[in-house]
């Protein structure tokens, strides 16, 4: 169906229940479509995932054309920033078809065992990896999103239901036609990816009431969105929510380290999660990097908002920095910062006000770089390294389906593996207690 | 506090904010704790260890005496079964005292840096396991659940805020004072295990209320008190529901093998959720398999529940099994019995009704083996061994808080690993983007 539900005003309960029955159906076939993949063959999945990057191409046409549709229906109503988002042109699509080859060049995340250990029953117990069954993806404007996370769950043996934003439902639909191609051409089930049609949204609350069909949502998005699935979600939710990232420059850090770590984690790009929201400086060594730092980032574009400490050593035209400034996630050219006495105070500062996502000690010092690591608590800790290296394709997990800002199941960059689960396996000889 | 609130009328909504400020308090401390158990040293944690358990010996009297009031105070409101799960000895209060030290000689989880290898850009990143946080435990009658679950998370670095069933609650505050007696001993925060006091059940609903201060929460105990917890709990819980586990006997099975097997899974323990409730027989072995195997359960005292195919085997003395029986966790000596034409509707029938818990083939065939492997969808899969063998010490995990039935964070049997998560980190020498 394309019709948009959500105009049909006057029978809103009716049209909730049939989205609520297509929802249901959508389900009921993702299960289906789960135990097949599950146990796919390698190079099943690797053969659906090249067919679907070359539906992808030899579509070009009339993906541009849905998606041309899409940024005419936008144009008054979205922001440059969210149109720039939802275009599609000839090298974006090469890139999600690039970025699908790049999946099937993975190794495939199923069926091995490891651990496999004798015990003194006699028994050998393992843990086998397998897929966690249906994911569902709740995203928005970004069409690429619609590709990416179909080529990991596909990979991981897992079926999806992915529910794209309004925005950009003829580019979704367009995409989806080629991923069914894709996967017929291969002889996997075309139910183990399914784009929901209507932009209706009942649609994302059926999806979060049907514990039974999905094991897991991944929500990715605005802020809004997030905590909306979050706090709707009947199943597991591998979320990711705020990244005020630190940058905390030790009284025994290197000057040209810590300048070029602070610059690239703030300015490289403003609006990802990853990048440094605060930078802490220890007091022995502020004047000698907030100097120079600060003169960079000014040509830079960065306004800074300061500590007392920080405007009494680089004047009053630095804005002062209150607590909301601490606990902010700019996602732009703005970078609060604090002297601190010592790490421990930078510490105190990082686990009060951060969000456990990614924060940087800059230090020569090896027992205060074990230290922090240590009492540091959040999905990444890093040493003389810029925040801005968080990221799946960095840390070599191939791809990423997201960043989770979770402590448990699947923390920081989730790739192929958090998309999978162990399940214990043991042989034996007839083996009893 | 020893008065239980609940007894006093009239003042509900008061004494429900004041349990609830009392719970927020533990959960204050329980966070400040945490931080410095994430950094406790291997020796001091397992010094704890050795003082708990040796307070607890030094301590038998008074712990007797305190389980003794509980007893008589549940004479007239419990069953047999749950007097003799509360009932504590000196038998009893030695393997309490024991279970700690075997947790001390486990290997430290926490701090153990794997994988780290240097990637193109040239830093360095690896994955380190860290404490989970704050550990709710909720948790009903035996008193002993008190001790070990300090104990693994004592030991895996994390803090913990136990709840216990008010039926065993001077039991309880008597472990609790040698708990906190250790950790003094050791130089460990007294808040790393704190023991709530009030029976109330706010303070359950309290708990369950303050992600901010506990991490995870894991349930232990009847299915009612598990449903409650999932449904209401604000963060995420390691929970075990049904064990409804099968086995299933294959065409290629030893008749031996199935028959120990069977018996085994079935009868060693009625009340345990790795019991076999469910038996599946492969038509072509059915008449071997099943003759001497139902004489062998009929000696045992065990009901048998039959398909239509089996009672027409064994007789109309077998009672029906209707689909509720297929469903049905007995913890008793009962079993449902089905003939299935081969091992697709075996697994079939697993994946329709059973509950991902614990399955076995019995097969002397090893493609048969590797299929039934790959497609039950259970937190443990077995060749040719009892269920009876999905248990944390049989897995070598060295002692277990419970039984996950969750695909995400833990599945299966739950140790030490199960507290814990693993956080990025990374090694850089002013890397940046």
């Amino acid at each position: 169906m394309s019709a948009n539900l959500s105009d049909q005003a006057g029978s809103e309960s009716r049209s909730t229940r049939q989205i609520q029955a297509q929802i249901q159906t959508l389900g009921k076939r993702a299960r289906k479509a789960a135990r097949l993949m599950a146990a796919a063959e390698p190079g099943d999945k690797n053969a659906a995932l090249f067919a679907i990057a070359e539906a992808l191409v030899a579509n070009k046409d009339s993906i541009l054309a849905a998606n041309a549709r899409d940024l005419r229906d936008g144009r008054d109503k979205l922001d440059r920033a969210l149109l720039e988002r939802l275009e599609l042109n000839d090298q974006r699509i090469e890139q999600m078809a690039e970025g699908l080859r790049q999946v099937a060049a993975l190794a495939d995340p199923i069926g091995g065992i490891t651990d496999l250990n004798f015990r003194p029953s006699g028994i050998q117990v393992g843990r086998m990896r397998v897929p966690l069954g249906v994911i569902g993806i709740i995203y928005e404007s970004r069409p690429n999103v619609t590709a990416d996370a179909a080529a990991l769950c596909l990979k991981s043996g897992n079926a999806a239901i992915l529910r794209g934003g309004s925005e950009a439902a003829h580019s979704n639909q367009a995409i989806a036609a080629c991923i069914t191609r894709g996967l017929t051409d291969a002889d996997l089930p075309a139910d183990a990816v399914q784009v929901v049609e209507t932009t209706d949204r009942a649609a994302v609350a059926a999806m979060l009431h049907m514990p039974e069909y999905i094991d897991v949502i991944v929500p990715r998005g605005g802020k809004g969105l997030i905590e909306f699935v979050a706090e709707h979600a009947q199943m597991p939710v591998i979320k990711h929510l705020d990244g005020v990232c630190h940058v905390y420059i030790d009284d025994h850090a290197d000057v040209d380290k810590a300048i070029a770590i602070a610059v690239n984690a703030k300015t490289q790009r403003y609006g990802t999660c990853n990048t440094m929201e605060t930078l802490l400086v220890a007091k022995s060594v502020a004047e000698k990097i907030l100097q120079p730092l600060s003169q960079d980032l000014h040509q830079a574009g960065v306004e800074l908002r300061g500590c007392e400490r920080t405007r009494k050593l680089l004047g009053p035209s630095i804005k002062p920095a209150s607590d909301a400034d601490w606990a902010e996630e700019y996602l732009a050219p703005i970078l609060a910062v604090k002297i601190v006495d010592n790490m421990a105070q930078a510490i105190e500062h990082i686990e009060t006000w951060g969000s456990h996502h990614t924060d940087a000690i800059v230090t020569e010092n090896v027992t205060r770089a074990r230290a922090f690591i240590r009492a540091v608590d959040s999905a990444s800790v890093m040493v003389n390294a810029s925040t801005r290296f968080a990221d799946g394709f960095e840390y070599g997990l191939g791809a990423e389906i997201g960043i989770s800002t979770d402590k448990l199941h699947a923390r920081g960059p989730v790739g192929l593996e958090g998309l999978t689960s162990l399940k214990y396996v043991v042989f034996g000889d007839g083996h009893v207690r």
